[in-house]
């Protein structure tokens, strides 16, 4: 996806630990009309599926996946990353470790929100090693519903997140996949 | 807003501690539709302003802030509640005690996504003692930027909130106000 693509390069940060600032338009601020067109190549590329539901993780994954589902004509449900209160306790479980903040985390999605007839579209701002993802197909699976695919906004193809989930049979679909980022030099693939 | 009061009257359910769950629509699944209705809503009611920016906050607000932003054009900034590796280090920040989870937060803002020539929406889900609003309202006042008000989703009228953002003369609309919610009955203003 080009637009994507060149908003990367031209706004893009990469920092410390290979990590890539994007939260001038994907995760701090938004930029709504990039949304509305990483939207619509969502619809494009999982056009032929039955999609029933889109989930996806807080935080940085609401805005994408509920703009995105304005092109599926679907609700969206996010897991919840800590214990909340407000949070029905009839819940499906898994657990995340993220390298980005260095700690493990729980996720929880309410079992009135996902059925075995549900066919779900898992949506997420970055792909990484891909702990999030499998973590939502953890949930996904304990509620025996399908798993269409995982619609990623980036991909690092250069960490083992998209080969792991590739390799387990699931369809991931990256908007923009980074071969390499060092030097400063972002180069997709 | 009927269809909202119809929502919360056919769908919310009272909990422990006046809580309100409406997390089958507007804060764990999301109803994408309904948003769309409470985003032109939104548009309606703060029509002749010249807003250039919506804030939030994570996490409820964020579904709700970007779908809105579609019908004002504008970009969606959201803050974020706890120290993050990936956000800006150079920071408007503000301090959040939260009732419903029983402890203080710190709310950060990075200064490059706010100056001093925006006129600032607030949009959030509840407003029920007025705290998250009030943090984004100091970060608002650090950057020197204008607050055209606050669009809120559903306000607990019986809650002190909204007496204080209005007695500090900020534009308060909700959507939906609720007068009482005792015995398992909901009663709207």
């Amino acid at each position: 996806m080009d637009l994507l693509k060149e908003k990367i390069l031209r706004e893009g940060r990469i920092e410390e630990g290979n990590i890539l600032k994007v939260d001038s338009f994907l995760n701090h601020k938004l930029d709504i009309d990039l949304l509305n067109e990483i939207g619509k190549e969502f619809r494009r590329r999982f056009d032929n599926s039955n999609i029933t539901k889109i989930l996806t993780i807080e935080t940085s994954g609401i805005a994408i996946a509920a703009i995105t589902a304005q092109y599926f004509d679907v609700p969206v449900v996010f897991a919840r990353k800590i214990e909340s209160k407000n949070l029905d306790k009839e819940t499906y479980q898994s657990e995340v470790y993220s390298y980005t903040k260095g700690k493990k985390y729980k996720i929880k999605i309410s079992k009135r929100y996902i059925t075995n007839e549900d066919n779900i579209l898992i949506i997420d701002d970055f792909l990484a090693r891909g702990k999030a993802v499998l973590g939502l197909i953890d949930i996904i699976e304990q509620a025996r519903a399908n798993i269409v695919g995982a619609g990623i906004v980036i991909e690092k193809g250069f960490q083992e997140g998209g080969k792991i989930l590739r390799k387990r049979g699931i369809n991931v679909n990256s908007l923009a996949i980074i071969e390499s980022m060092g030097n400063n030099k972002i180069i997709f693939k």
